[in-house]
């Protein structure tokens, strides 16, 4: 039973393996690892250097692509933080279990150097014919469209607000703040570990996601705290080696890492084969899909 | 920051402190602490013993709750699975990160004496008035219908195929199976420990959810093998102290536990609380929610 429903779960592992499309299997629309196995190098991006960032914890390195487009204040100021080494020795702080992992610095005690603590309000964008919006069919109750922009899953309201956003998905890296009109600074972050919090969206600024290690934050031991999974004991806490830019580092000591492109006739097909899976190991396609249900392949 | 982001989370454990209405609160609906602060004794529910599992792990207590509605041969076979002792020293075997934990027999190789081995399809059950369905009027783009039967989330499709279903929402509790028309037996279970992976409705059984040591399940390390989750080494598997039904235990070695209800008018304006948040830190209420984004509370 083991590998059965596993088949659920998405195999890019697969990808090094031969695969041939015999007749019966013309007939039908592909599987997951059908179209996965179809890719072309152009199929896949590499993520830029100077927006990537690298989470050196105990355990390994989280990879997180920032997204500019969308808090571009915060990103520019989470970037000084991080030239400033701001985040070296400073830690994980809080687990809340199907809701958010935290780090930074929690005691507001760290100082800055030329780094911001406080910002424009930056939860949303104006929604604009240039945003380029790869946009998901399937209905949302969220939002009135939902897709992906610059590779990020996104909630749009054409009116009559005429905003764009982050969605908090699983995955998804936002900015920790205090009651409005604070927007926070970056030296508090967040990443959604459980069922997406969508009551989240417009409400803080969401600028990422993790591509890779997501799995060495949402297997750390849940806090106890305040019933909001606080490490209550200094020593429960994680401390963080360092966070660095990609490229701030020499090209030998990044990691090379490759993200499957969203706005191509290849990711239409797989949001399809996920949508309605064929695998043998299913019995009734879902038939529909949503933006956070999609786990975007990295390599 | 630390606790500002907190108030997305349910804080049940601020039920004890003592809560005053202002006048300007009343002219607003209740937020979350509120509702849960009216909350009355009845409007709570302790689980039925003979339906409530007692996983003891190393690091602590999974108390999970069976549906015998949804899956009456599968959890009457699991009964008889735990009153074999068949769990007993058999391991959590699995760790896919956004998807599942799953622990039982997965060598196929420990004997049962008088539980099945194979059991017929209960993916589903019919609908029918008799179902105790509490609505969430909120859209679903799975099911026709969402809300709650006997205190778990359900998907319900009247027409044209009469079903309803255990929706797989974080802490639901699964049968493994093999492909179709295996169904499973519950020597293999599984819990969502991720974004709800809705298109798993109707295709596997699903019988119950976690109520309390969720983070027991959640913050396992993850596997790595076959891109599954699945743990290489035997070292890694995680043991199984015992499963045990609480009525088989004696009542000074049961854990006191009580769940909220969902078909009171409590659970209404509780739910109400969630879609659109009014606590000071939100700005923006979104005006909408779904069937797994509801926590139910427990103490």
């Amino acid at each position: 039973m083991k590998h059965r429903i596993a088949l659920a779960g998405i195999c890019v592992a697969a990808a090094g393996a031969a695969f041939a499309i015999g007749p019966s299997d013309r007939e039908k629309p592909p599987t997951t690892s059908q179209v996965m196995e179809s890719a072309k190098p152009e199929d896949w991006r590499r993520p830029d250097p100077a927006n990537t960032l690298y989470m050196d914890l105990p355990g390994g390195r989280v990879i997180i692509e920032l997204a500019p487009r969308f808090a571009p204040a915060h990103v520019t100021n989470i970037k000084q933080l991080v030239a400033e080494k701001f985040f070296d020795g400073l830690a994980v702080v809080r687990l809340q279990d199907n809701f958010v992992a935290q780090w930074g610095d929690a005691d507001k005690t760290r100082p800055t150097e030329s780094a911001l603590r406080k910002l424009p309000d930056e939860n949303i964008v104006a929604w604009g014919k240039g945003l380029p919006l790869v946009k998901l069919p399937d209905r949302d109750g969220y939002a009135p469209e939902t897709g992906w922009i610059d590779g990020f899953p996104v909630g749009v309201e054409r009116k009559p607000s005429g905003q764009a956003w982050i969605t908090h998905c699983y995955g998804v890296l936002g900015v920790g703040r205090d009651d409005w009109p604070d927007t926070g600074s970056g030296a508090e972050l967040y990443v959604v570990i459980g069922q997406a919090p969508r009551q989240l969206d417009r409400n803080i600024v969401a600028l990422g996601r993790v591509l890779r290690g997501m799995e060495l934050l949402s297997s750390l031991p849940r806090g106890t705290g305040g019933g909001l999974g606080m490490y209550e004991k200094p020593e429960q806490r994680l401390p963080i080696k360092s966070i660095r830019l990609a490229s701030e580092l020499p090209a030998g000591e990044r990691t090379a890492i490759e993200v499957l492109r969203t706005d191509t006739p290849l990711f239409t097909r797989y949001v399809e084969s996920r949508r309605n899976r064929r695998d043998a190991w299913y019995i009734v396609p879902a038939g529909h899909t949503d933006v956070c249900s999609i786990s975007i392949p990295v390599r």
